[in-house]
């Protein structure tokens, strides 16, 4: 029966996380560390087992560049085994003292960084998320339970066997980082359903994926969705800075959920910017989908209301112009994801109220929209970027993994 | 229709944040002033409106509990203006910058507390929640949409004329603070639904509530679900101490979600204290349930299963005998709701053990569970006690009621 074999699971990470709530950080460590020598020594046996995804998959005719995120080559290994080792060397954010303070009655109040608890890990194709998803939450004090897609299914369960020899090895339970080692989509269902073992659930692939678990978990979702990111270009700008950072937010690496989908351009400023922006972009072979004003400076394709609305993650930019920096704002909230927003500006009353009147998780002036991410942040390393209001916004590192407990401390305080 | 009627207040409370996201904290200030005054004028009005409530729940027979909860008298009123005074007086969380830090490539990067968006309030009832909450939300610079019980329909609808009154007057939109006149209970389920308008919501009421918003709503829900919390009286115990705290914590206020539920006393200590505590719970005219051991030394009924799940609110108390520290953590993490969990030791390791491996918002060494209120805290207000994991935990005031951005301010940054 699928309901007992995943509730047995479940259960068994959601008991696992009281005993490694316990450990050390250095033990966790060394549990890096074997895990890291086990993929090490393994490599062969890896690319092998991996083999057999691959032809699957090729067999039921999946398209090419699902397969390419299936392979596990032996540059994927070793980027495997350099994150573990990026992981190991961060600081464990649990002990952190928020905040404390002391009440009248004599009362100390801590409020305390702990882990979360049992995390489930719902992920689609790539197999080294087992391990990149695994390490994270171990590292945290969090234990989990994965559940990665059934393309992959055979190089998942061996890398997850991998992962519970290394916790053996140092007398870890290796339950702790629980694996549902099935193909049957139902046991998404249960996870879904159960918040009595499970106390937050990371979905990470698709849209189509990150929407299903946000409809039918029934506990938090800490979500990576759409980045429908936008740059504005001021009328007060830095022409330069204002090429260089729109060129950057489009082209860089337009594939990623921070690159800029959409341009705003303050009109004082449309022709001038417009004309020195189509040759750009012409060579860098970026089409170009422009509002009606735009239209009337370069000549480009016309954009649709359903431009504003589209996360391209391709070369394609829309453009819209517009009279007022109030206009800009209304834009990015109205069609924004929340993930990332620049302004282009030397103008500091508008650069401060483009920080604080656009909501997203994070806002930029005077740089480009690509630097949200956990690396650059210096957060070490993220399972994903969040775009939720609430618990983590924006790059989810460590700390992100992470919730409070109040500890307070009395000699005999009753209440009157 | 009551699904246009909905979405219509909904999207204008929605679209007024972004308004209000712009105020100051002294506009902030006047309109609560304002609204004071206008309670304070309106007293004669309040109170024979109310009495159109308290008449139509007499007559559907509603308990006389519940009716004593509708009622507004001039005391009550009283305590609601004062409550203005308090909130008005803390400091609006919004602004802070919780961190901030510089990259190498010169970006600054600023953690800034930011208000959370819209909140949806469901509550039963108490016609006073309409002016609780709506302060706190607005003094934390979110708007809101209140659908309180139909019982208090007609208090709540006038309470909610006068709040629109004091925002009018200080040229805030008066759409900031949503109320759904209806007692259509349909509105409930369009609210829970409406994710596109509403970033969090608040269920202000009992289980039942809860349980429905917490499956049904697709935002993030900051739900004040049930205390079921323990004190355990450890072997290496200050007896006085021990007593004190035990006693407090269950019968100083039995019918609230931080009062103790159950004790745990461990088997070295558990003829010293239980002889001497139950001649005090008598006095107390408190009920006793005990497990085997807690019978064979004082004579009370037995405690069955369903004790220790059972949050009485009651002057009941289960009592458990416990071999080891380890036994009685194990009860608590099983059986509490994760709200109030307090030890009585003079143990130096078994106190710090128990303040690490118990998983609830709020742990004690040697005091009341009593204490966990936001009053108490320090926090100056509260909108409930959160029973979350993830966001708020604890007492939810100001500051729960906000997230964060990250203001990255540059001056031409790209990405290599």
């Amino acid at each position: 029966m699928i309901e007992s074999y995943v509730d047995d699971i479940l259960k068994k990470a959601h008991d696992a996380f009281f005993e490694l709530s316990k450990q050390r950080e250095d033990t966790i460590n060394t549990a890096l560390e074997s895990l890291a020598e086990l993929l090490d020594k393994n490599r062969e046996k890896i690319k092998k087992i991996n083999a057999i995804d691959v032809e699957n998959a090729k067999k039921n005719n999946l398209k090419s560049a699902l397969i390419d995120r299936l392979i596990l080559n032996d540059k994927r290994i070793g980027g495997i085994i350099d994150a573990i080792e990026v992981v190991k060397k961060l600081k464990c954010p649990v002990g952190e003292v928020i905040e404390g303070w002391r009440l009248e009655n004599g009362l100390s109040i801590e409020k305390v960084r702990v882990p979360i608890g049992t995390i489930g890990i719902i992920y689609e194709s790539r197999p080294n998320v087992t391990i990149d998803a695994a390490i994270l939450t171990l590292k945290s004090l969090n234990s989990a339970v994965l559940k990665g897609g059934s393309e992959a299914i055979n190089s998942n369960r061996f890398l997850s066997e991998l992962l519970k020899e290394a916790l053996k090895q140092n007398n870890l339970n290796p339950d702790t980082i629980g694996f549902l080692d099935t193909t049957d989509r139902t046991a998404v269902n249960i996870m879904l359903k159960s918040d009595k073992y499970i106390d937050a659930i990371v979905p990470r692939g698709g849209e189509g994926l990150v929407k299903f678990v946000s409809q039918n978990a029934t506990m938090p979702v800490i979500k990576h969705d759409k980045g429908l990111c936008h740059t504005y270009i001021d009328k007060d700008t830095d022409i330069k800075k204002a090429l260089d950072i729109a060129f950057n937010a489009k082209v860089q690496r337009p594939g990623v959920c921070n690159a800029t989908e959409t341009l705003l351009v303050h009109r004082a400023i449309a022709e001038k910017f417009l004309k020195a922006f189509k040759p750009l972009m012409d060579k860098a072979e970026v089409e170009l989908r422009g509002c009606k004003k735009t239209r009337e400076i370069i000549d480009v394709k016309e954009a649709k209301e359903e431009d504003w609305q589209t996360e391209y993650l391709d070369l394609i930019l829309s453009i819209k112009v517009v009279e007022t920096t109030d206009e800009a704002i209304e834009h990015i909230n109205k069609y924004g994801s929340k993930h990332s927003e620049a302004i282009v500006t030397e103008n500091y009353s508008t650069a401060e109220r483009f920080l604080n009147e656009v909501d997203a998780s994070c806002v930029y002036v005077n740089a480009s929209t690509r630097f949200t991410d956990g690396g650059v942040f210096g957060f070490g390393a993220e399972i994903g970027i969040s775009t939720n209001k609430l618990h983590a916004r924006g790059p989810v590192g460590l700390k992100e993994l992470t919730t409070y407990k109040y500890k307070i401390r009395g000699d005999g305080q009753i209440r009157q």
